[in-house]
């Protein structure tokens, strides 16, 4: 086929995710058209290292010949079947293949068509269970500053980035927010241990302030992934679980980054975090990206508050189940565990880590954090990460262009660059990724 | 693979959409196992003309080998790119192909995963060029009842079926909705000419006791779909369009149901309607349920409202333009131009719609409408239409029930059964579905 003017037709047509309406038409995107493993390759056939694993999601790669068999197989013998009326083995197969591997009582799917729809559903029982419960004035979701749950309004309202909220409307009246939970901005002679207590602290106290009978649930992201790849000390989740049950409060792990391995773990609330939360939230590594899909996993306990009463829970989508995805995802997920893709990351986590580290040499950087196959470089042209918004906006993208031209994308949030690769990446990858992610750095802060 | 045990997996951990909390874990649905062409095959054995069309999704109909080789090899080549910060030919170039079939100048397509994020992206984009015109005030959408545009909590919130907002709960502040606008109900010598002008003033009161200051957009299906295959009268599309426009107040045509294909044209709002509204949602028919995805598809003159400003429009999904689902809707609209299956549709209509009023015979028929290949039987023991709900909650159930065991699938919704086959229907296909049907409900009669 001729794409000769497929830039032009992104320009002409296509609105994409956080469009910019000062460049709208004008990007002149670069085309990614083929990959393999974890490399992608533009249209001019440059190869690149995918830093970012797609976007936190392609766990296991590209271009496995596998999956396409298995998308397809799917196709050519059920392409759909509605979910409203009927079920399918592969969609009923893969509810069990999640539950088995989910924590705790966590043992009813409701399946969605990405993260935050995933997130949107487990918002919505929250209220439909309260509801039931007679408890309609028990509503309010806490969520915490920098946090992403999502981009449909419900989901939004309960995301924290700053300028995410600038332009668009939000259902303020749900929603409370803690402050960031990034020990790198805690007081200068304030101790990790004084840290944690406080951020667990701004927990209760919200809690006590907005009062036990208004406020519904926390939301937290174990590790938060757009907002920086921030991680919140040690023994916080499991104190802030603590703090949810004495108060009657849900917990909703939203796992649509850290579930599927990225963190070492079919999902990170207990192997990696100790807690057994009410609803956990994936998508994402869910299907490794090869087909849309999400899902809310919801306790037997919750289950239980609701099942027998004359009530529907009105919610769901056409694409609930998609066999398609479900065929994707029990493909995805038999792959990581014939190759070990857990054991692997759990190996490849030192290595990965100690290299993010030792970025911190470099003066332009300001923080290195990180966990499991997740990591964030931080910048600042004055080398001070308190100081970051005002001078460094652009210092993202910078290296992100640096980064391209040697063989790596990167993701740029503002002045940091996050990255997640592919799961399957060796040790001499890891090697090559960072010394890329070196080179680019120090470019920049020669051109500085 | 053994799936022996699929229902109790169903039955124990898939959530579906819809679900009552009643009979939570002992629904022992139907296993829909296989598909080809316009049926679906049972785990046991039983081949159904699927009467719903999947879920008004299924256009092309199933086991389309084309499709499977289309995705397989999207997926071999590039299963996924991160639309955040790159783009893709497969995607961009159905972009191209969405707004060369859309109506006057909407030009700029917003993909999402399905439907109910369509609306969702649709109401935000409302919201925030509004915002950015220095509007904030001019927020509420106004809705009609029975109308249906998704679940997530804000595309619930415009959604006017009466069970679904028992349990659950709305952005009420932000939506107003106007009455049933199905003739059916219209005083006893009330004359369709003035059904329609009272139609009409209950959007124009509306707006005018709201304020058009206050009033931020219409929302309508062109035929409201699942609130039961309602044809508003002829006309009523223009004069609520013109009523819009006089008002600075934005139409949101949402087409999930009747774009591609179910009325004959890629788009029923100017080929059928006559209008050409700000903005379509679409889903469904765009993929023909093959692999989830949805689109708004945006006016240029709402994009021109917000064009250069220095601001984003934090809005998307991890899998807007998804290759895999640009792919597989790229070859269901060439399968439908190279069958020619507008043109099939616009000639199986009059069959099709003739056979579903000569069902108006039965006693137990209260009403036959449709338009296309869409169609609606409502019920009442007591053959009157005015007593639906009170007797007849599950009448529908029964009809499918009788259906099924000659070999049609029907969507039942209380009262009524609504359906809309794949689009690939031939004329002998369409008699006996309605030969089934027929029996079915003659069945239903006798047992009553």
């Amino acid at each position: 086929m001729d794409n000769t003017n497929a830039k032009q037709w992104d320009n002409d047509h296509f609105l994409h995710p956080w469009e910019g309406m000062d460049t709208l038409g004008k990007n002149n995107r670069t085309l990614v058209e083929g990959a393999s493993g974890i490399h992608v390759v533009s249209d001019e056939g440059n190869k690149l290292i995918d830093g970012p694993g797609g976007m936190w999601c392609t766990q296991i790669g590209y271009g496995r010949e596998e999956m396409a068999e298995a998308m397809a197989d799917q196709a050519r013998q059920l392409a759909y079947f509605s979910p409203f009326s009927n079920t399918n083995s592969t969609a009923a197969r893969f509810a069990r293949e999640i539950v088995k591997r989910a924590p705790g009582d966590l043992n009813q799917v409701f399946f969605t068509t990405g993260g935050s729809t995933a997130v949107d559903t487990a918002l919505r029982f929250v209220q439909f269970r309260n509801n039931l419960l007679g408890l309609p004035e028990k509503k309010i979701i806490i969520s915490r500053q920098k946090a992403y749950h999502g981009s449909t309004y419900l989901a939004a309202s309960v995301s924290g980035k700053e300028r995410d909220r600038l332009w668009l409307d939000k259902a303020n009246e749900l929603t409370h927010f803690l402050p960031d939970v990034n020990p790198l901005y805690r007081a200068q002679n304030q101790s990790i241990q004084d840290f944690l207590n406080e951020k667990v602290a701004d927990l209760e106290n919200a809690i006590q302030t907005l009062g036990p009978d208004k406020v519904a649930a926390f939301i937290a992201e174990p590790i938060l992934a757009s907002g920086g790849v921030i991680v919140p000390p040690e023994g916080y989740h499991k104190r802030c679980l603590e703090v949810c049950r004495r108060n009657d409060v849900l917990y909703i792990s939203d796992e649509v980054v850290t579930a599927f391995g990225r963190l070492g773990h079919w999902f990170a609330s207990k192997e990696v975090f100790g807690i057994e939360p009410d609803i956990i939230t994936c998508a994402k590594g869910l299907t490794s990206g090869y087909s849309p899909m999400g899902a809310a996993i919801i306790s037997d306990r919750l289950i239980e508050d609701v099942a027998g009463q004359d009530a529907t829970f009105s919610n769901g989508y056409t694409y609930s189940g998609h066999p398609v995805s479900a065929a994707a995802g029990l493909k995805s997920m038999e792959i990581i565990e014939q190759e070990s893709l857990l054991e692997h990351v759990q190996l490849m986590t030192p290595i990965f880590q100690n290299r993010l580290r030792e970025l911190s040499e470099i003066s332009l950087v300001t923080d290195t954090r990180g966990m499991g196959l997740m990591g964030c470089v931080q910048c600042s042209e004055t080398g001070d990460a308190q100081d970051d918004l005002k001078r460094d906006y652009q210092l993202g993208a910078m290296i992100d262009a640096e980064c391209q031209k040697r063989g790596l994308i990167l993701r740029p949030i503002v002045n940091m660059c996050v990255f997640s690769p592919p799961l399957i990446i060796n040790e001499a990858e890891i090697h090559r990724m960072f010394d890329i992610l070196k080179a680019g750095l120090l470019a920049v802060l020669k051109a500085n």
